[in-house]
């Protein structure tokens, strides 16, 4: 069983207030699980079932605290509609702050993602694309949200994110020699620009696009062509759906 | 107000048997009942803020009943967690058949894809590349799952999917002369590969990937590369966002 004091702070972890509070955070869906303890995070407690725990018996040892389980239990607990087999309360990692320079690769600059799933989806695409950093606006959704680590698929402990003011992304650029793009419904089309290794890529948020005060900054605009009838198609892609379109045509023209 | 009975209707209809039954679907969101009451779909009952009929009123008259209502009345017949200020009940539409030959070119076969938000984003990205024919196997979510029409962000109305098997769509193929496509993660570099105008590309379920059976008769296997270092990235992507990719590779070369 897992205590009932327990089980409310496993459901505050959904709140950015509590998780600064108790410096935690939530880690749940087996996939997670097992990548955050073969990770260098510190997992506090896990809860799993039996099965779990003999399965993964070797890596299961890394957290300070295990707890067997019941399924039951850990639908109780469970954030998900559909919880899994485990569920690992784990350290918030010390602040991480920007670095000085960039490497000769991508990086992303998010303005204002307010979607968990979107900042889950992009964390797993930076990894899939081994991007360098990802930039997130203080605004945007934190990556300790249960539902980013939840989409992430494992990718969180791969690829972390560092609050940074996109003043504070252009002097790394500046300092680093890297050309900053932004995605905008009416820059060049991607595929017929010349794309650099170094770059930092803007991406906006879901409903407004990038601000109207960085917009001003950016030089190279960029665009997903549209290849819909015109005035007939779809109005935008989804933000992540654009990042990773982005981000394969910056990768891709590396082969050429 | 909503009578009971409309909200008992309206939840019903998050589940296809009473989709069927009734013969409707749900629409929510602003943006998706705007483009439905600007497509030929039939709008039985609109439930709308007199702000939004106000700011509408010449669409709103192609809706057969128009109720004004308060925001609380849609809060309380809502699936939606934020609803917004309206919501539709529509006709389904006549059983489409697939068609006997495809043009020149791409479309997509999607094998049992379960998640209803993949499946509007899919949607959402057929609409904005201009792909042909969406076919979902019979194990794929229904696209009138009201999850899907919102993640379709009105491109529902643009997109149709089509209920085929694989077998009648590898008929289809031949008979139109078109290739077929899979996306496997050991398949051949899509940025490497010619890819051809007409086309038809499979992707596989969230969890499993193609089936082994469709598998077997996929002669072209084709992969987005990871660019991670290997064996440390992400496992791979999730399944709109890799068919995003190669919607983008597909169509990008006909620039070339």
């Amino acid at each position: 069983m897992i205590s009932k004091s327990t089980i409310k702070l496993i459901k505050s972890l959904a709140v950015k207030k509590f998780r600064l509070k108790e410096n935690l955070f939530l880690v749940e869906g087996d996939k997670n699980v097992i990548e955050v303890l073969n990770s260098s995070y510190s997992v506090d407690k896990l809860f799993a079932t039996n099965l779990f725990l003999e399965n993964y018996s070797k890596i299961c040892k890394k957290a300070n605290f295990i707890f067997e389980v019941e399924n039951t239990d850990i639908k109780n607990a469970s954030l998900l509609k559909t919880p899994q087999s485990c569920l690992a309360i784990c350290t918030l990692p010390p602040h991480s702050n920007p670095p000085k320079q960039l490497e000769n690769n991508l990086s992303i600059f998010l303005d204002d993602i307010q979607d968990p799933g979107n900042l889950g989806t992009i964390i797993r695409i930076c990894d899939w694309f081994n991007i360098e950093h990802l930039f997130c606006s203080p605004n945007t959704v934190d990556m300790y949200n249960p539902k980013v680590i939840q989409a992430s698929m494992g990718s969180f402990c791969r690829i972390q994110t560092t609050t940074a003011t996109f003043e504070c992304v252009e002097e790394i650029a500046h300092l680093s020699n890297a050309l900053i793009f932004g995605a905008f419904l009416d820059g060049k089309n991607i595929y017929k620009e010349n794309l650099p290794q170094k770059a930092i890529l803007v991406m906006g948020n879901e409903g407004n696009g990038i601000q109207k005060e960085i917009e001003k900054k950016i030089s190279n605009k960029i665009q997903i062509p549209e290849f819909s009838v015109k005035d007939k198609g779809a109005e935008s892609l989804n933000v992540s759906v654009a990042t990773a379109i982005i981000c394969s045509e910056f990768k891709r023209q590396i082969f050429l």
